[in-house]
């Protein structure tokens, strides 16, 4: 048994920090790193970047709407789908170069907040993010998020991809994310996550907020969150891996 | 005699229309493509790279200040110097991935308006200028204004570079360019400024504003301009070339 | 009989130029300024607020997401009520004030491109947007499109408020505008939108694309236009107005 | 005896949460409020303008270069007076109509970053800077630093204004501040803050950092600092001030 385990660093802006980059680089074996248009600027990202290669952390991009103000997690629309896919290929195309002048690679992409929710949900949207990535670049991993219209969409082109699922969220029966506008949507305590986790990863099912089992095939899970409790969270899953001789490691 | 003819290209901005790119397309050996902090957008870029693939006009990356009201034209004091060239290393890489999308490369890089003025006649900000392509690429030719602490860093740092030359800027005694402000800094004959190439070509020399040769060795001209003159001398400049049997094309 | 031009004006930033401003502002009597956020800069609202002013055109604020790349025409989702009202409340605060500078004052609130398409079929959002206008100050007027959501809101607050009716836009039999992705939607005969705009007037009745007649009640109508035709339209309902002998005046 | 405390509040931005606002509102008797161009946004905006009613505290605005990433820290030239003029008047404007919105009115004006410094010794932008609050509203009480070019224009344009000091940052012997650049230009020991501004205000005299004693006519002191001592030494000037009997009022 094997599994990845991501986080979106490289958050902070200008004057502005965000997050608990420097906690979360010993814990996860992959980071997401912002690419400036949600957040992120270049020199953020030079030093996220070399802080992964010191840690021996897998680089990846976290693209997302040009949005500042809310943080990439407003939802767009009317993109037309050849700006959309111009501004994905940017924004990988900066933290390629970024990484390229540390002498490291860019392995994967992960697209980031509203356009990861609107490229699940929407497959002629999902079709067009992928696609952006198989111009670029084929020899990317897409870390798509498992059982949804991003990975139906990667599936579909031949690109090369890994399934997430999320540490600290509720899952719908369908396999879904519970919206975040729900109440339940978030799992705050650090054990019952590490307990999703490792019984997704034995057994090849989340249980749903029902109980109702869910079919997930995963190679990575996403150990961020916005609670405050996202360190421990991510750290109690690691622990807990650990203890049940499960290699974290990078996907391939 | 074989000279290559560049301009600034790209420069349109979401809604908003800038420059006779077409007409200068099939005039200029190179296109200096604004990289989204001054001008340009990720659409605009790409359309662009796919317009010079189709003209056969090598593509090159045109890294501003992040100033799209002053257009990149307002000196911008204080950035430190690793943020500096994060943010050249950004550009140049969001245009690399563009280009690698259309299947085609990036040659090169010219810095626009107040940072290649201030790198120009500051060693401190030319060496960290240069430093910052050497750092992504030392295969990308840096395009310098002639005479400048640019070329002096370029040369010092062993940098691929190319040195360049203007049609429509009068020239110091002492090889600097007259600056914008003085009212005889631009010239908008057509006929004048393709003399004053062909002279330069030819003799290895230009005419200052008093007349004094100035010892210039250019393998480009800059032949765009905001004046409304801009694509006559380039037009211009251009046929007088051809007539004379120098060699049009891009450089090495 | 009596009716308001109104033109959306002020629409270029930095050192890109847009628009028509020159000609269309001895046509409208009424201009809506952008603030910023969509299009304009402090420097372009302030000279457009200048020639507004010496050609006695009244001023109006023209409120928009805050989206350069997308004009803000891209519907942006997940705004919080509180967070969209603060951000139309400064963005007519900002040209309030550069009014002032210039001692003369706002007179209307329109709101631009998807703001107001959302705001005219969401009730919710319409309130929103109304209450800001109200809390800031009542005695603003509020340009609101006929028959809409926004309508609603306005009369429902006790809001001041002009209705609207489009000069070169189709109509559904609802009174709805026909979406711009339809390929009926503009209409770019100058003389068909003259007809149209005069019956509405004469009659209070527009015409439906299918040939249905549509009650409205307009105070003021929407000269402007993307098409190249915009400006003939515009001057060509100006001179049926003033030959059927109808008062071309801003409103109260 | 009495004295103003003023510190740069609202610099929080989207997402990214900045400053000791809540800390500071129970020292200070006068609030800087970043404007959205190189800090703060509408929403942070407006619940700082709320903060600050709340507690009593004296609004003002706070305009800086449109920099977010350099925080308005970075020196930006060549910016045409007008431009400047209309960029410090759509600011002000801003947060007047949000502090409007909330039935309070804007007290001040004071200039941030870069933008202060350059105004401070450069008397012709100092002119600009004061001619543009004079242009929007003679009333407001422009803060300068003491000692300094936009002191003098203030006097010389007659407008309503107060003086200055810092308490965190060490003087040259002329009166003007150590830079930031030079190792000894911020003071942390709260309590030789809280020496230097109770001998200030009871002597008129500042000591420079040779010892040298500087005249000083000052009726506020800014308390911000970006250390993390920021709040102790605000709070410990203000203990002293009280327990000197200094009455601490925002200015009239």
């Amino acid at each position: 048994m094997r599994i990845d385990l991501n986080a979106d660093l490289g958050e902070s802006f200008g004057p502005w920090i965000m997050g608990h980059d420097e906690a979360l680089l010993s814990i996860v074996t992959s980071a997401n790193i912002a690419c400036g248009f949600h957040a992120g600027d270049p020199h953020h990202m030079r030093t996220t970047v070399q802080a992964c290669k010191d840690r021996q952390v897998g680089i990846g991009a976290h693209p997302g709407f040009a949005d500042l103000t809310g943080f990439g997690r407003r939802e767009i629309l009317d993109i037309p789908s050849d700006q959309l896919r111009a501004m994905i290929i940017y924004q990988i195309g900066a933290l390629q170069a970024i990484a390229q002048a540390e002498e490291i690679s860019v392995r994967h992409v992960k697209m980031h907040g509203a356009l990861a929710n609107m490229a699940s949900r929407d497959r002629h949207l999902a079709d067009n993010v992928i696609q952006a990535v198989q111009e670029l670049n084929t020899s990317l991993t897409v870390v798509v998020i498992a059982s949804t219209q991003l990975e139906e969409a990667a599936r579909s082109q031949g690109a090369k991809y890994v399934s997430e699922i999320f540490a600290d969220r509720a899952y719908n029966d369908d396999g879904t994310l519970v919206s975040r506008r729900e109440p339940d949507a978030l799992i705050v305590d650090p054990k019952t996550c590490a307990d999703n986790i490792l019984r997704a990863i034995e057994t090849g099912h989340l249980r749903s907020r029902h109980g109702v089992p869910v079919r997930v095939s995963a190679q990575t899970v996403c150990v961020h969150g916005d609670t405050p409790e996202a360190v421990s969270i991510a750290s109690e899953i690691r622990n807990r891996l650990d203890r049940a001789g499960v290699t974290i490691a990078t996907f391939d």
